[in-house]
């Protein structure tokens, strides 16, 4: 019975987008609930999954909103 | 000082409904509260109830966003 | 397909115990399930229920450890 | 790797805001952030901050929907 | 900055085991990280992964503590 | 109506604790509630908090344990 929670930006991971795509939830679906199989033995259907998306600017990272701590990573000399 | 989260689709549960109602959340707040008063002794001040709605297309369950799972279950035979 | 999650204390509702009980916690259980059955329509065999016990210093209330808060709420004329 | 959750009803601190403001989310994080470096000294960057804002009739207190918990808390005689 | 919480039952998934391995944990960090990679584009660095596990009698399924249900399910004919 | 949740490892901060002490969890209470009034006008006995502390081989960052992953930290040419 396992319950997966995924916690991700609401932002999309291709130019063009601005979210999550449905297909994209589907694969994490589908590719979480597998791997609960494979490596714990759970049936599928014991698996709920939860996919939370949160605005980015109520994600924190750095001391910083997520946005300006990675503006301030690429501003870093490496 | 109990915390109790529900969380369910964003759905109705009616015909005509496409959410849950403020009636309902009231229903469930109040019927979560005196639950953990009538087993545990916990005063209803004591209890905070969070629901959180969760889109349809953002749950899972074997392996398939839900509606699919949901539509699979009854295509098969009894 | 709900999720309930519960958080309480870490101690006995009774004098004697000092934890929540296995009765007890089939008892939450059955009856938050219910609820969602009752309310939302949604069917026991679609809830999942979890029971979250927190060590007693490891909740804050008022800005104190609980088990301070209370005894500052008890010292207070009413 | 501390990760704080906070959950908060989505409304204005002050007349004319009828939400959290980007400024507030940016003091939370950047504060509890902090703090955990303070206390517990976790390095800034290995902690992610996620605001949630709940929607008013979404929250229950006392055994009702918060609104209604607190205009009877106002009501009563001290 | 994903965060997964993979919340699973504590017993073993093999005859002889009583909890989740230190192994079975790496595989199910590794998995579902290099999932969110795959899917999302979210490099590994930026996801946290928090695997919880809980007790078997504080989890419920159908009403019931889980194990009840399960035993209740083996019973049923099909 | 505040919940925060703070997620940390159970490790000490110090040579010599093998976990958060209790005084460092009063303190983390005492500034995180301080916090949510500062920032949001929240009072005091208006907000939770609960410290969830997770064992170290439970947590994971960048595909790894984190125990693994700090290794590799700090191996890591610079």
């Amino acid at each position: 019975m396992p319950i997966v929670t995924l916690q991700v930006t609401r932002e999309g991971s291709k130019p063009g987008n601005d979210s999550v795509t449905a297909d994209e939830k589907a694969q994490l679906i589908a590719g979480v609930s597998q791997l609960l199989f494979d490596v714990l033995n759970k049936p599928l259907e014991a698996t709920f999954v939860v996919i939370e998306e949160v605005d980015i600017e109520n994600w924190g990272w750095g001391g910083l909103p997520v946005e300006l701590y990675r503006k301030q990573q690429r501003l870093k000399p490496s």
